[in-house]
C-alpha cells in the first residue's frame, strides 16, 4: 500500500499568518501536513540561518488535531528543524506561504518564503513557494484557492523533480477573472531605496528601508513582472545553482 | 582626466574582523575605499534585509584617515545604505569579505558575504566576495593577498561585467604553496544538520544548528569543492538570476 503523502508546510510571515492558514487547508486535500512555522514575521530574511542563537521549538495549541510547531528561526531553520528533528522521513512536498505580498523580480532574493522552498530543492525535496499580491491587511484568499490547489494537483500528478523549486505570484486582480497561469523568467530589476532618515528623540539619526521597484526590462513579455501586471499568475522555476555558467569560459581566458 | 575608481568594502563578520582590514588594505592600492560593515557579526544571513527595525549608522573613528561606516544592519542592507546614503556615486567595485571561514557549495545560499556581492551585481556593479578556509581565532592573510590582489587586478583589467559576481574561495594550504587559480561551477551539495539539543536550567529545550557537509558530486573535478580539496583557488561566477530556464519548456506543457 502507498504510504499517506508527507507534506511541510512553512512561510515567512509567521504561525499566526492567514495565509499560512489558507496554505495549510489547501494541502490537507493532499496528504498528512505538518507545519513548522516561524514565530514572529520574518520577511526580508532571505534563505538566513540562526548560527549565533540556538533556536526553540514550541507546539501552539496542544489542543488541536493540527500537527504544528513554532520555531523561534528563519524560514529556512524551521525547514531544517523540520527535517531533522520534527518529520517522521523526508517529506514529499515542501509549501512555503501563502505570502502577504508578492515575491517576483529579485524579491526572489530577499523572500524568506522563497528561501524555504530553495531549502527544499537543496535538500531534492520538490518545493513550491506561493505569494499573492494583496497587501491589506486581511487579504481575501478565497478567490485564489481554487488556483493554488490546481499547482500543487499538477505538481504532484507530473512528479516534479527536486531540481528546482516553484516560485508561484499571484495577481490581485479587482475586475475580471484570473486570465491563466504563465511559465516565467525572473524579471532583471531592482529595488531603489530611499532610506527614510528620521531623528529620535534623543537626537540619533535612524534610517527606514523604503523604495520602489525598478524593472530593468518593462517590455519584455516572458518575465513574472509583465504576466503579474497582465493578470496572471507567474511561476518561475528556480534552481539552487548560482553559478552563471555563460561567464565561465570567459573567465577561463584570463591568465592569473 | 579619469576619475579615480571608487570601491566599497563589506563583509559579514563585522567590522571589526581582521579579514575586513586585510582586504580594505589590498583595495586601498586600486582606488578610493569607502567601507561601509556591520557592527555585530552577520554570518549566515544570506541576502537578508532589515524591514522590522530602522537601521543606525555610525563612523566607529572619527581621528582615523580611513572612510569607515558602522551599520547596524546585515551585510545587503550595508551596500544598500553605501549606494543610496553614503557614497557620492555608483561604486566601480564591491569588495566583500575576507570572510573567516569558505563560503563554497550551497553556503552561497547562506553566506551574507555573498549576499553582499550579490546585492552588488543586481545594481548592476562589478562584484567580488572573498573567503579564507582558516577557521582559526587569528587567520593568518599573509600568505594569500598577493592572490587576492591579482584577482582584483584582473577584474579592473578585464573590466568584468557587472551581470555576475565572483565568488572566490581561498584554501588554507600548509604543505607547498597554492597550485593556482580554477574557474568552477557550484557544487550541488548540502548541510545535513544534526541540531544539538540542550535543556536550559529552567527545563526547557534549546537546539543548536550544527552539521556537517555532504557533496553529493565528490567526484566531480569542475566543482569548487574539487578545488579547494586540491590546493586551487576556486572562483565561481555566481549570477542575480534565479530562473531554472531549463526547466521552462517542461513546464509550459502542463495544462492546468
Amino acid at each position: 500500500m502507498r504510504e499517506e503523502r508527507l507534506i511541510l508546510v512553512t512561510n515567512d510571515d509567521g504561525y499566526k499568518a492567514s495565509g499560512l492558514n489558507v496554505l495549510v487547508e489547501i494541502a490537507e486535500r493532499f496528504g498528512r501536513v505538518v507545519v513548522v512555522a516561524p514565530s514572529e514575521g520574518q520577511s526580508g530574511m532571505s534563505h538566513a540561518i540562526t548560527v549565533k542563537y540556538p533556536l526553540r521549538l514550541f507546539r501552539p495549541d496542544r489542543e488541536s488535531n493540527r500537527e504544528m510547531y513554532v520555531c523561534t528561526g528563519t524560514p529556512v531553520d524551521c525547514v531544517k528543524l523540520a527535517l531533522n528533528r520534527i518529520l517522521p522521513r523526508k517529506p514529499d512536498l515542501i509549501l512555503s506561504g501563502i505570502n502577504h505580498g508578492v515575491n517576483s523580480s529579485a524579491s526572489v532574493f530577499y523572500s524568506g518564503t522563497i528561501g524555504a522552498a530553495r531549502e527544499g530543492i537543496i535538500n531534492r525535496i520538490p518545493s513550491i513557494a506561493f505569494s499573492y499580491m494583496d497587501y491589506s491587511l486581511q487579504p481575501d484568499y478565497s478567490s485564489i484557492k481554487e488556483v493554488i490547489c490546481a499547482i500543487i494537483q499538477k505538481v504532484v500528478e507530473n512528479n516534479l523533480v527536486p531540481c528546482y523549486a516553484l516560485n508561484v505570484n499571484i495577481p490581485l486582480v479587482k475586475e475580471g477573472p484570473l486570465k491563466g497561469i504563465k511559465i516565467c523568467r525572473q524579471t532583471q530589476g531592482c529595488w531603489q531605496e530611499e532610506f527614510e532618515k528620521r531623528t529620535d528623540p534623543h537626537g540619533f539619526d535612524y534610517y527606514w528601508l523604503t523604495g520602489k521597484f525598478v524593472n530593468y526590462e518593462p517590455e519584455a513579455e516572458d518575465t513574472d513582472e509583465w504576466a503579474l501586471k497582465n493578470n496572471y499568475v507567474a511561476i518561475v522555476p528556480i534552481h539552487a545553482d548560482a553559478t552563471a555558467y555563460e561567464a565561465m569560459k570567459e573567465l577561463q581566458q584570463w591568465t592569473f
